[in-house]
Order: C-alpha cells, then structure tokens, then sequence
C-alpha cells in the first residue's frame, strides 16, 4: 500500500547501528529532515561491538555525547596485558604489558573505553529525540532507485514493516546503508565486497559476569597458551568479554559454520587459563560467526545512496575497530552532506568520502589481517623460544611472542584512531593542491594536513576557564580558524590585516554570511557572521594584558574564542607557550590552522602582514566553494 | 482529618532546599524510610542560591552527582576581578585579580560552579526517586512533639496541604527542618537566633541576560565605584547575577523594608559600571531582601528534632556560602544518623552535629561580617589613597582596596569549604580522645583529624586506571581505612599481623558484620566484610610487582581497591611517590589514614608489625560504638 501524499526526506538512514545513528544525530542536528529506520523490534539488548577508541571519544565529546556515555559507568582500558604458555611446564604466566595509549599517540584520552553497544546506540537515540528523530522499526528496505530527474528528491525509497507487511514509499536526496554487512543496498546495487585475504574465521564471543583467581580480568588481555587463545575484554557492571577464535580457514578440518556451545567454549576457557580458575555467575550473551575479511569495491555509486561501517568492510572483532571504524565513515559524510546541502562546496567534494574512507578500511585491513594471524598462530614449541629473553622483570616490553607484541604497538597510532592521515586532495591541503602560496606551510609547524589537530589546553580569556582548545568549536560543520596571533605587539599589524582582508567583499567569511545577519544573537559564540566559519585567536600574552575590545571589531566579536596559551605543562616549563610550541609556531608571530569540521587539519597558513593570509585561505576554499572567492590574487 | 493507620518513618524532612534534599538523599541511600515535604508548589524556578564551592562539588561527586550537575554547563569560576574608581577622572578600572581557589588551598575542582538552584534541586529530586522517594508538595508542617515515650517513633507531626487544607499525621524517628531562615520548627522549639552583629543590610539580585562591554562580564567581580558598588556572578546559559547592596543599618535613614524596583536598580548598576555601557535582553529573577547575621543557639534540643541550613545561620549572600553550609550541614547529620539508626554507634555522637556544626556558622558569621562592611565600605577619597601602588601591572594582587583583598584571600581557605577543620572529639582523635597509643600520630605525617583528607591520584592494580584516592570509596556510610602499605617487601609483616588482628573476634570488622555473610556479593567491592568499614590498600612498587593475590586473604578481598603510588607530577619527580608523600608518609612503611564517612580525618595510625594498628583503632572505634570492641589491650 502506497500512501497518496509522499513524504520527502533531505537523507533515510537504513539500519540504526552506529554508523547510522552517528550519521543521523549529525544531519539532524544540522538541520536535515532525517529518517531513521531499523528492521530489528529494539535497540541491540546484548553483545556485539563495546570498544570505544580514544580519537571516537574525542568525537562523542565533540559532539557534546561524551557525558552520557560516562555516566554508564564503562571501563577503561589503559594497559594491555600479554599472556603466553609458562617456559617449563604447564600453565600461562604474563610476559609483558602495554599501554593501550602510549605517550607518542597524541590521544586527548589516552585510554578504551568499554560499555555495550546498546547504550552507545541509547545516547544518539536520545538525542535524535531532541531533534525530533524518532527511530523507525521494525522497518526493512524493500526497493529503492535513483531517477536522476526528481530533483530535489530524486531517490525513491520502499520501506516495508517486517510484521504487518505494510508499505511505505518515500522520497529522499539521499539514501544511506548502515545495515551491517548484509545490506540489502550494497546487493541491489551490484557492489562487489573485495576480499582482502580468502582466511575465514570463526569467532566465539562471550559476555558475562564471571568469579575467578586470574588476576588481569579487569585488564584487557592476550593469552597465548597450548590449549588455545582468549582475549579478555572489561566491561561496564562486571561484565567480561571473552573471544575464543574457534577455526580458522587455514586449519586443515575448516568449517566456516563451526559452532560451539556455551559449554564447550566455557571448558576451552577453562582450560587456556589454567591454573587459574574460572566460573560464570551468569551469561549475558553468546554467539559464535564467520568472519572474513572484506571490501566493498564501492561507497557510493552516483553520490545519492551511500553506505558506511560494516556495510562497507568487515574483520575480525579483536582489535575493536569495527564501530569506531564505523564512527569515522559516519562523520566524514555527514559535514561534507551538510557542506553541499548548504550551498557552500561543490557536490564533487563527496567523492572524498569513498577515497577517504576507503583508504583506511584498507588499511585496517591489512592491519587486521596481519594481527588476526599472529593472534591465532599457535606459539612454537618452548625449545624453539629459547633465545627469547626471561620473564617479565619490570614488567614491561619484555619479549614473548615478539612479533605480536611489536604488531601490536606499531599500529597503536592506527588503532586508537589518531593515526588516520587522510592523503592530500581538495580539502588536505598538499603541494597538488589548486591553492598555492608560499604563505601555506610556514616554516616551523608541526602539522600534517588531512591528520587530527593535536590537542592542547589553553586559558579563555573572558573568563579565565582552563578550556581544551581543539573542543572549544563543537561538532557543528563549521570549518575551525584556529588564529595563533603570538604576542599581541608583534601580530597587531597583521590581525588588523586579517581582520580587513576577512571583510572585503570577496572573502570566504563575507561571501556566505548568515542569509539574516540581523537574526544572529548577541549571545552567539561559534558562527557570529557565518554558519561555515568559526574564529578562535590564541595569544601568548598573560591573560590580563590581553584586551578583547582592543582587537579588530570582527575579531572581537568573537570574544568568548580568545585565548592565551598560558596553562603550563612543569615538565615543559622551558619551552615557552605550550600550545604554539606544539604546533610548532613562533610564540611571537603565531600562525594560522584551518581545520575541518571533523577535527582533521585542512591547511596551515603564515599570519602575515598584509593581505596574503586571507588570500591564501580563499584560494583554498575556493577550490570546492559554490560561489568564487577572493579576487584577482597575489602571488606572493 | 487524621487518617486511621500511622505512617512511620525514619526521617521527616521539612524543606526540599539543598540542607533538606542532601540529608533526604544520603538517608534514602542508606535505606531511611525517608518522607520530604515543602510547602512550595514547586522546586525553585528562579533565583536563590547558585554557587557550589570546591569543596561541594567535591562532595557532589562523593556522592555520584557531579555529573549530572555539569551535565546543566554551570559557569566556572576561575578567577576573580576587582574593580575600583579611577584614580584620577571618572569611571572604573580592573585593579586586581585573585584565583578564586588559590594553589595554598587542597582543592580538587579549583573553582566554583555557578549554576541555577532549581537545577541543583532537580539533580537531587532525580536521585530521590530512584530510592522511591518523591518530595510531596505543597504540604506545609503545622504541629509536632517528641512524646519520648513512643519508641522506636517518638516524634509525632501534622503536615497539612496547603491548599485543601488536609491534613495527615505521620510517626518518625527524627525530624528535620530545612525551611530557611523563617522556620516553623525552630519557632516552636523556641531556639533563639542570637545575632552576631547588628547590622542588618538590604540586598538586590537581578538574574539577567545582558548585553555589555564591560569586558570581566563572564568573571566574578566585585566593583567598587563613587556610585557605589556591584558584585557579578557568571552563570549557566548567558546569564548573569548582579547582587548591588541598597543600604545598611548603619546608614543614617535606614531601612530595613527599603525597595527599589527594576528600573532603579538596572540604573544603578549601569552608573556604577560606568564608563562601560549595559543593556538587559530579560530579566529572570529580581528580588530585595534585608539580611541579618544570625545564629541559632541551639541545633536540637533531644537529638530527635534537628535543623540545618538557613533555618540556623543567616547572612549575606556574597560570598556564596548559603547553600555550601547547607550541604555541610546535611552531610555531617547524615552519616551520624545512619550509623546511630544501623546499630554501630551510640547516640550521644548525635551531639557533634550540633557542636561541629555551630562552630562552623560562627565562623562563617565572623568572616561573612568582616567581608560585608568592608564590601558596602564606600572607598576613602582620590587624596587618602595616594599612597597605593599604581595600576594592575601584570595583572596580579596590587592594591586598591587592600583590606578588602586581604580579607578575601585569607578566607579564601575557608569558602572553598577545605578549611573547614572539626575540633578534636569522639570522632576526631586528639591527645584528649579515650583511644591513646603511641601508634597514634606517627612521625611525619601532615593530615589533621578534622579536616579533610588531601586529594591524591594513583593506580587502580586491578585494572590500571588511574583514579582519584579520596573518591574511590563512594559516600556511603562507611569509614574509610587507607593503607598506606608502602613497599611490599617492608610491609609484608605489618599487613599480616594488621589482617589477622582484623580477623580477631573482637575488632573493629569482627564486631560489626554484615548480617548475613553469605548474601555479599563476589562482586561486592567497597564492604566486603562490613557494611561500616571499606579498606584501600596503597604500595609503592611497580604495578605489576603487586600481586593481589599474594596479600592476606582478608585484605585481597578489597582486590577492586588496591593501587600503586604511581602517578608522578612531573614537578615532584624528585620526591617520589606522590600520594604517601602528600600524607607525610615513608614510602617504604606507609602508615594508615581513618577517614569519616564525610571525607575529613578520624585519625592516623602507624602501620606496625604485631598487634599495635589495630589495637589502637579498636579503641579509637570503642569510643562511639554500641559494643565493646578489642581485648585487653596492650599499650605500646
């Protein structure tokens, strides 16, 4: 049954995961008619995904989620414990322990953090609400097409409920699949999933609360022994997360079916950790799958139905990726949706959603590739370990299993999501880039463009709040100015510049204002002159000195974004202004970080007298913006 | 009309303001059979109290809440800004500013939090209906009497609805009045206020939002001008309280009842802040008030009819301690109550509520007076203060109204609430307390019995979280015993000997039992053994040189609360580990801290080989509690 008034979406998100509600609560917020549909009765209850990495709670807490999600009270992850066969005799002993975050990842919250899938999904639920998202369910796909004609609308979507058979037809400009890795939409649009690797796997994963003597069952483990592996995951409420790899396609009896039961997974549990005990109060939940890993060829076909999280890549569970994996693809499409749906970029600026994406499922991939091996890859016998140094002494970085263990730590970076480095194309700024001054990459910085903004506290100024920076815009689609201006004396003359060359007529800021200036409050902190742009300015000055009234009226305006960078690390006290340092500014003259919405670095420009700073940020922005920025353009 | 059948409680609690909702909250957690009623028809909508102090939010946390109350984005308080007349010519300029939470003070949030009172209520009105107790309204008390005779119920009151006009008759254990300042129960007791000073002053407040160049407008200022003078409270969603004094008794035509309206005081405060300009985009809440400093004399009368809160110290509003007092009011009470009602202690300890407490109001009253006069003090003439230094300089403590400065900075202590220091009593062990030892205030140690414990970060074991210390026991009910065990090798003894005396059949954890043994949870992690006593365990070895399991049973049973004093600051790298030395501790011997359910100092004992520790807590405990605890005793 067809409904004679069809309703018209800007997005229908398919399948109420992660990947789509992360989608969703962004487009809501941006302002999207946003429907959410799910063929399941009710948000996941048990099991599946339950690790977030530090760059995704980076993202929660820019989204303004992080709260919610702490108030679940989850565990976190900071070590690591490796566990592998005693040297002589039987049992298990641990060798070695690693942070989960070492110092070298520039991690705001250098820890994982564990809590069940269902409460992660019940934070988006609860602020799609607010937003007037109601999820959908039970609600399956049953067609969809792409006419190209209907503009504005030209996807139509056929949505069916599961139990009455019902059926609704509405009309989207975009249609996307979080629908896990069977999605209706990926077959009905012939994409074909690459296999990376034709190893099979056939997982037993177990959540429960358990009573035991094994001294690391807080801690998220690694056990090798020659009865089998386990790796142990904490979770929120006593909970414990146990995957057992039960086959592997590479065993010689492989049946990619291959199911346990509880029982027999609970002995094989007991049997790896001897001789320490194990038992189970309860089980929450339990399931063993196949696992291979996979590739979509494709993220999208005509940038109108696209798909994101498993949809689009599946691996093995243990090196926690998959959500936040899926956090990732979520986020990339939503602001670069928003940017084109505003009016602001050029719809060719969402092809980098799939090369972006796409590239790091890639990359995980062979990550997870390499690690799944090296975890099931039963130890050699003792005699052939024995160059392998003793014990664990210090308790750390000893050797075991060193292959592992160095897999391990090399992908670190990767794994805790700060090592994602999104390659050079129109919004990552590289020498390929259209825009080219040598006012791009001054001398000195520290950073890299397509890779996350390092993180840094900083004083605000009107109040004299000790604020991290990098949150201070939240996560509302705006491009990020982060204006290092140095000491006020030296950057006076080109934040005056700045400021003037910001207010001509063909400047990024001036060319897409807010449609009525007179509409913005007094009060607005982020976007007073734009929706696409918000100002921060950081001085080195003490607080005191630095006077807001005193800057260029369109700097000043935005006076709850200035800052001094006086929060002192002790041990760094000799290097001068923290977050300039980090950034690899002069403490004296500054510069200046574009960042996008997503917290990843666009470009780094000088802060220079004259007009070529703003030139140099229209010339980039101009490279994807609808309308033409900057004029006739100086070549410096 | 009296209904049949008698509802007991445990506690009545008259007044849902913060004395009234804190107490309701602690005993509904202890499992009070707890009823709170207000005569008001509805929390606070606007006005009142707004600021939470360090200590607060210290306490807030404690008790699981801190969340909730940022989850409402207060404003923080960071610094404060004073302003003073030109000193030649017209107008204002900033001519200090002052931490609001100075490093000298133990603070573990360095400032104050400025939220609306309503939404402070409404966290704790949450958390009462999670324990099934709703705050009943609008009923209003109208009679009550302590018989003496009707145990275990003796205190009989008549609430009536203040609109039908029903009334009901309800039997408790103890009741509470946290009415504020006009309160019925104290009338009817016949408690006399006993003012400290007479002078009374008149007060507006005004909750707006503005719009205004004055540039300190987001910071916490006090403003002296020719015009007169203005304090500014930021707060929560671009609000912001002005609090202007309209007279005092000691002016020649005072009085009491004067009024201003809106208008006047808005001119008022744009003549003071001159040459800056303000504007009112609305006002959420005006008000004029007379305050007196006032004490009651008395706190209870039978230790069953007790009051807290405004309703037994009044003053002015400035400094912002209303609501703080109140809370420390209602947790001193709290704790007291439960451990009287749970058998472990007899009731004369009811007695220090009243005795800590009212010592707590005097000096609050001292200072409050002090600070107020010098505040309303109109500053001398240009000529007179041609001796004070010039202009604000770096920004930081030069002069203007010095002794104005000085008294804020010395009672900078006090306000946050870290300096509040209980004398020695039943509780705060002193050379006159009836436990005496020479294991008793070892060499070396800094605390003071009475004040609260110092805040200190260290290493779970178990999981390898870093947690803060002082917060890993929740408030609930218990004393808190810190083992300072310092290194496993030099300890080993002293935790041996320290667990087998515990294990004794007439110490301290023998005694007081959980009622049924076999009903704790193996998950149970703060009292395992009593539902009195928690233990944590404090080493100083490497995490993973503490083996858990290798302690003595009864103490490796608190396996969630055991950690290592790992946590360096890189500026005290050379004093070693850091919690054991913030307590005055040998970091090879440790010592052992007794804390209050509340979070201040009971005592602090060695840790000695043989019987000497827990002998010496034996009869600390033996002072207050209801059996006779340990055997004879040796005295060291």
């Amino acid at each position: 049954m067809v409904t004679n008034t069809i309703e018209v979406y800007d997005i229908v998100v398919v399948g109420a995961g992660p990947v789509g509600l992360l989608l969703a609560t962004c487009l809501a917020r941006f302002g999207f008619r946003t429907k959410v549909v799910d063929k399941r009765h009710t948000p996941t209850l048990t099991g599946r995904a339950d690790g977030i990495q530090p760059r995704s709670l980076d993202i929660l807490r820019n989204l303004g989620l992080k709260r919610a999600i702490m108030a679940h009270e989850p565990a976190k992850v900071y070590e690591v414990a490796f566990w592998d066969p005693m040297r002589e005799g039987e049992g298990i002993h641990r060798t070695s322990i690693s942070r989960a975050c070492p110092p070298f990842v520039e991690a705001r919250y250098p820890f994982a953090t564990c809590l069940h899938q269902g409460l992660i999904e019940g934070v988006f639920i609860a602020d799609l609400r607010k937003n007037g998202v109601e999820v959908e369910r039970p609600l399956a796909i049953v067609n969809f097409s792409n006419d190209r004609n209907d503009e504005p609308h030209p996807v139509e979507v056929i949505l069916e409920h599961t139990e009455s058979g019902e059926q609704q037809t509405v009309k989207t400009k975009y249609l996307f699949s979080g629908e896990g890795a069977k999605s209706f939409i990926r077959e009905r649009l012939g994409i074909q999933i690459h296999h990376k690797d034709r190893v099979m796997n056939v997982w037993g994963v177990m959540d429960g609360v358990v009573e035991t003597d094994f001294p690391d069952i807080k801690m998220k483990c690694t056990i090798h022994s020659q009865q089998g592996s386990i790796m142990i995951i904490p979770r929120e409420n006593n909970l414990v997360r146990l995957y057992i790899q039960l086959a592997t396609s590479s065993d010689e009896d492989f049946d990619p079916h291959r199911q346990a039961t509880v029982v027999e997974v609970q002995n094989a549990a007991k049997q790896i950790l001897k001789p320490y005990h194990i038992e189970w109060e309860r089980i929450e939940w339990y399931s063993t799958y196949p696992i291979d890993q996979g590739i979509a060829e494709r993220y999208t076909l005509d940038n109108r139905v696209f798909m994101g999280g498993d949809c689009c890549h599946t691996h093995s569970p243990k090196a926690g990726q998959g959500m936040n994996t899926a956090f990732h693809d979520a986020l990339n499409l939503a602001w670069k949706l928003h940017l084109v749906e505003s009016g602001f970029a050029n719809e060719s600026v969402l092809d980098t959603y799939e090369s972006e994406r796409k590239m790091i499922a890639e990359e995980l991939l062979d990550f997870d590739a390499r690690y799944a091996a090296l975890f099931s890859r039963r130890l050699p016998p003792i005699s052939k370990r024995a160059s392998e140094k003793a014990d664990i002494a210090d308790g750390h970085e000893t050797n075991a299993s060193e292959e592992f263990l160095n897999a391990f730590k090399e992908s670190q970076e990767f794994t805790s999501g700060y090592g994602i480095a999104y390659h050079g194309n129109v919004f990552n700024w590289s020498l390929l880039h259209p825009a080219q001054s040598l006012v791009f990459d001054p001398s000195g910085h520290k950073l890299t463009a397509g890779r996350v903004m390092p993180h840094t506290d900083v004083t605000r100024v009107a109040d004299a709040n000790v604020v991290k920076l990098e949150h201070e815009i939240p996560l509302n689609g705006s491009f990020r100015l982060f204006v290092f201006a140095g000491k006020p004396d030296y950057s006076k003359q080109a934040l005056t510049d700045f400021a003037s060359n910001l207010q001509k007529q063909q400047s990024f800021l001036a060319v897409y204002p807010h449609q009525d200036a007179r509409s913005v409050s007094y009060h607005e902190r982020h976007n007073p002159h734009s929706p696409f742009f918000s100002i921060c300015i950081i001085f080195t000055a003490p607080r005191s000195q630095i006077v807001i009234e005193s800057l260029p009226p369109l700097l000043s305006r935005y006076r709850e974004h200035v800052y001094t960078d006086d929060v002192m690390c002790p041990a760094m006290q000799d290097t001068g202004p923290r977050a300039h340092f980090k950034m690899g500014f002069s403490e004296d003259r500054g510069g200046v970080i574009v960042v996008r919405p997503d917290g990843h670095v666009s470009c780094v420009v000088g802060l220079v007298e004259g007009s070529g700073t703003v030139d140099a940020l229209n010339q980039y922005f101009n490279a994807f913006s609808t309308k033409r920025l900057g004029g006739v353009q100086s070549r410096l």
